[in-house]
């Protein structure tokens, strides 16, 4: 038996749900290209490959590399979904990904978009605009966004369209259907400058899994959730999904226990510490809807049980717990341990671990 | 030239907080074992034996075992401090590492004891209880520490004394100084019942990087603090330490700039994602002390500057990111780059990253 903690992944779950976005995807006519950072995972980048997503997001080169030398079928096709600030160094791996994969990439300043053109010459990249829709992370103003299409072109660059990533859809109320409805209006937007700059906008990407329910089939062509294929208690607090639609849990064991508080030992460094305002906890346990992780540091999940019963574990149970934010959890792992529903069990190396740069 | 992010150490600002603290132990008799979760690497290991420390403190077996593999010079004697639940396969490694080092190891339940006695009879292990001593994570009430000894003892094992982790000193105003009252008046009415069942404390142990300016030099025997290689966010917050003593960071790169906002690739993925209620953001900025990170996903960090002047960095500029929590940022790596005061960089392996279990 694996010692805990250990990430482990339900897969016929994971199948549920890599199957039911695919569908959305193809009943709103919306290209699906998932995010793998969440997974890093060639086993479940195939998986939605093969449910007909038409290529994978990735935030940096270190995982475009990781993916493109994976031996994966289907379409090789990687965007990654990020403004590169585009060294000599990063130029000469973009080069090189190039050469292997279908690639495309990000800008959202003009002085990003002439680094790029300095370091790219002459190499097929498909090039994208990134437009703010209201997180105020990267991206432009959508009304800037003709201005630094319009110099990358000038600069050899084949602009392809525009993305927008519309990360203020993880909060609470009806956060999700404003994020989705500022999606529409800033790519719509900025479609329309880059029409005015002569520029077709042929791709327009959107799209996370909490706001996917609500995007616009119009404005948008293509989506890139990454979070759906596992969910992660984010999600159900958001109301994205149930407990019982997570596909991804810490295993862990319970090594104290004072009345209705346990602790078990899925601490930071396996969950991840993100933990924003709106959430209830840390993480939610599988098995117990009501219990919160209401304390964690890196090895110690401190977990309270609302009331006396019988179901609190007992010291040296195993108990599920499910991370807050998936991606960061996988990140932290060599491997996940797929077991399929009949019980057996096989690890998924996690390809892309670390891959920051 | 290294592609961005990535962590660095100052070497020689390392080398002065070693120093530091190792004189500090000297001066007031407490032996120094320090917690080796932080830096997970043999090289600082070593610079902590060759200061004087009288052994390591990990948080797991599988650090344990990477410390044990590490070719070290010096004791060899290493603290599990985590209240293990030992299953016949932790029995084994716990069998297989005392048999090649000096190994102490926790408890802080009658169940836990007797797993421990029941996995590794006829084995040479130092056995100590843990107290709570206020933070209210593991560890049991002072009082109940003399019942647990009894019982280890009566089921075999070689109990040596006590320890505990004020972690609630990680606070606000006087947190840190009222944790180290806690932790004296904790250990000494634990180390009582130990006497009053026979049995002699001759460890006892606490401490951490922010409580040990206060520690209780007659109540403890030793301190384990862990960050103080490095420090971190935190302690400059908390008032354990000056941002000029920070010897570790990660280093980006601005790839997006809006009026005094700029967003760096030093993500969560690189930094970590602690942030307690009481820290001014997810980081600080080593050469901008009144920057603040606004938000943190990741690979985007959100730093905003208080004034309009020179001193916010361009993009494609280099930035100094200083994490909240450096134990979790440097779990997520696979090397360090020491820089030494001459310029030269080396890799230092992060040999028990992702040890867990």
């Amino acid at each position: 038996m694996t010692d805990t903690p250990f990430l482990t992944v339900d897969v016929a779950r994971l199948d549920t749900n890599i199957g039911a976005t695919a569908a959305r995807a193809r009943a709103t006519d919306l290209q699906l290209r998932p995010h793998a950072k969440t997974h890093k995972c060639a086993q479940i980048a195939q998986l939605q490959l093969d449910a007909g997503a038409v290529g994978l997001t990735v935030a940096t080169i270190g995982e475009a590399e990781a993916f493109a030398d994976a031996a994966l079928t289907g379409r090789r096709d990687l965007f990654i979904a990020y403004p590169l600030w585009v060294t000599e160094h990063k130029g000469a791996r973009l080069r090189a990904l190039a050469d292997r994969i279908r690639l495309r990439v990000a800008i959202d300043s003009v002085d990003g978009a002439r680094r790029l053109a300095a370091e790219t010459a002459d190499v097929d990249l498909e090039v994208v605009v990134e437009v703010d829709s209201g997180q105020h992370r990267t991206g432009v103003d959508p009304d800037q966004a003709g201005v630094i299409a319009r110099t990358a072109v000038e600069s050899g660059l084949r602009v392809v369209g525009l993305f927008t990533f519309p990360g203020h859809g993880y909060g609470p109320g009806d956060a999700r259907r404003r994020a989705a409805d500022n999606e529409v209006a800033a790519i719509s937007r900025a479609a329309d400058r880059l029409r005015d700059n002569g520029i077709d906008p042929v791709v327009r990407s959107g799209g996370s899994t909490p706001t996917i329910e609500f995007a616009g089939t119009e404005a948008l062509t293509e989506i890139r959730p990454g979070v759906y294929p596992f969910n992660d208690a984010q999600q159900v607090e958001l109301g994205s999904c149930d407990l019982d639609a997570v596909a991804l849990c810490a295993v862990g064991t319970v090594v104290h226990r004072t009345g209705r508080r346990i602790v078990a030992d899925t601490g930071s460094k396996i969950l991840g510490a993100d933990r924003p305002p709106w959430t209830s906890g840390f993480g939610r346990l599988l098995d117990a809807p009501d219990a919160r992780i209401t304390s964690l540091s890196e090895h110690h999940a401190v977990i309270d049980y609302p009331r006396d019963d019988d179901a609190i574990p007992e010291l040296g149970a195993r108990v599920r717990v499910v991370p807050n934010h998936v991606c960061t959890a996988v990140n932290l792992v060599d491997h996940l341990y797929a077991e399929a529903a009949d019980g057996t069990s096989v690890r998924w190396p996690v390809i892309a671990r670390g891959a920051n740069s």
